[in-house]
């Protein structure tokens, strides 16, 4: 069996859509159980400034009261320096920085260009010097709301960057759903080749619907790394039109379906799933945690005649 | 460009499980709609005992009200002589006629034997005599809601009886949503295989969020035509849990992303799509209606601050 990794980022992807703000305390429980369900890496909030983003303003006492599981990896989003600061001061394993392919979005989402977050990512290696491990997220890899496509190279180069400024990891976000399967093998294959040992990990949004089939096309093309968000909770605040992530117990079933090892318990993660409607106020957009998993089955008796 | 061919079965397969009657007239204006959006197929109604499926009571007046523009097939569901006479009388263009590879899900469904349900398909073809075309469609074809797993050459061999028997083309039937990609990829293989020359039609259900990359899997194993219902619209309502088919508009706007010629003008769907809701009296699963297409841009004024 092939092994997969799923990266949970509901806490941090979702929550911080989320219209209300999520008591801490359980933002702290939800999180102790995806712990407990087997995913390989964690995503817990964002430093970012509390203005910014109101709902996660209590990064620092989410990630001090958390378990620490051991083979779970906890990142965090990190937008600049004191972000990076605040981020190792409480012991994040590791620091997702994020910056666009495209100069349109970056400046929208981040107000600053794409020359300016480069040189940013600069002065938090200083800062970090090795006591973090540091992953790059690349938003709008598949497409720019603003600007339509987005070349490969501008992608594969952006990744080569990165590597250069010593980043362990590499993912593509498909920040608002404009993926399609094909793009994605092209990219995958494309980023496989030219980085053999990068980190890679492939996010996508389900915005139209292609969210399983892209990654199922991503796989295919030898990815392994998944991010996903419990429920398909999430979005981008600055993406117009822009639904959920991919669901992860969606993924995840559909990765067991075809015989993948992804060291996730899915009753469990159906579970946690199944109480998630209560923590955010609202139904959520995943299916497997309403229609139950391929291997439920139906006595005849429940057919209705 | 591919040329892939997508059918349109909503008019029977969405509105035969809505609570609420359609009134005949805006079945009528809806299948004129979808006629002139350049679907290869339209699965217009089916010709069952109105007390079995009182939704669809009105398959002659529908049938018999729709404008037939040229280079539309005009499709019904048939489950038996009485039905095939009916469809006949008012000039449907090709039966539809469907059984379950297990025979647990026929006798729930159809209250029958598979070997009743052949026997049956007989007699229809001694009463059709070439006056329509046949398609055979099988049911469960990826897994039984009660026995679970089908094995592939049972659903092969039914094909191989359909064909023995006369049929045109033959539909794969995701029926309650339990096919995963790489089982989509060996089925179309092995049918492409045996059957080279035969219509082979998939039909998917996104129950468990697979649809789209279940239509990927198959596409890339040779496949070429795909059953899909706008919106999302339908399911079995003897199939325990199961929500609706693919999405036309998703599946078509997926198609379009990645070069496929598939005739159907995406904006007039999405049009029509967007009337659904109000036929229906409620929300639907489709996405693309709602997020727009890939090729939507946006301005940046849009952007909140």
């Amino acid at each position: 069996m092939s092994r997969v990794y799923v990266h949970e980022v509901a806490a941090r992807d979702g929550f911080q859509a989320e219209p209300d703000f999520i008591p801490t305390v359980e933002k702290i429980a939800f999180v102790n159980a995806l712990s407990r369900t087997g995913v390989s890496k964690i995503e817990v909030t964002s430093f970012v400034s509390p203005k910014a983003v109101p709902n996660l303003r209590d990064a620092e006492e989410v990630m001090r009261g958390i378990e620490r599981r051991p083979g779970v990896l906890y990142t965090a989003l990190i937008p600049n320096v004191r972000g990076a600061e605040r981020a190792l001061s409480v012991g994040v394993d590791e620091l997702n920085l994020v910056m666009s392919a495209s100069e349109s979005h970056n400046q929208a989402n981040l107000n600053r260009t794409k020359a300016h977050s480069l040189q940013g990512f600069q002065e938090i290696m200083k800062v970090v010097r090795g006591r973090a491990s540091i992953n790059g997220s690349i938003s709008t890899a598949f497409g720019c709301p603003f600007e339509g496509n987005v070349p490969e190279e501008r992608v594969v180069d952006l990744a080569g960057r990165y590597l250069e400024l010593g980043f362990r990891g590499i993912t593509l976000a498909d920040t608002t759903g404009m993926a399609h399967p094909k793009q994605v093998a092209g990219l995958t294959e494309a980023m496989k080749k030219r980085f053999p040992s990068a980190e890679l990990t492939l996010h996508f949004h389900n915005t139209r619907g292609m969210g399983l089939a892209n990654a199922f096309a991503a796989l295919h093309a030898g990815a392994d790394r998944f991010d996903a968000s419990l429920g398909g909770l999430g979005g981008c605040p600055f993406a117009p039109g822009a639904t959920g992530n991919i669901c992860t117990e969606d993924l995840v079933h559909m990765l067991a379906a075809m015989g993948y090892d992804t060291n996730i318990d899915l009753d469990a993660l159906l579970a946690v799933a199944r109480k998630l409607p209560e923590i955010v106020g609202h139904d959520v957009p995943g299916q497997v945690s309403k229609a139950g998993k391929i291997t439920d089955l139906h006595s005849l008796w429940e057919v209705e005649r």
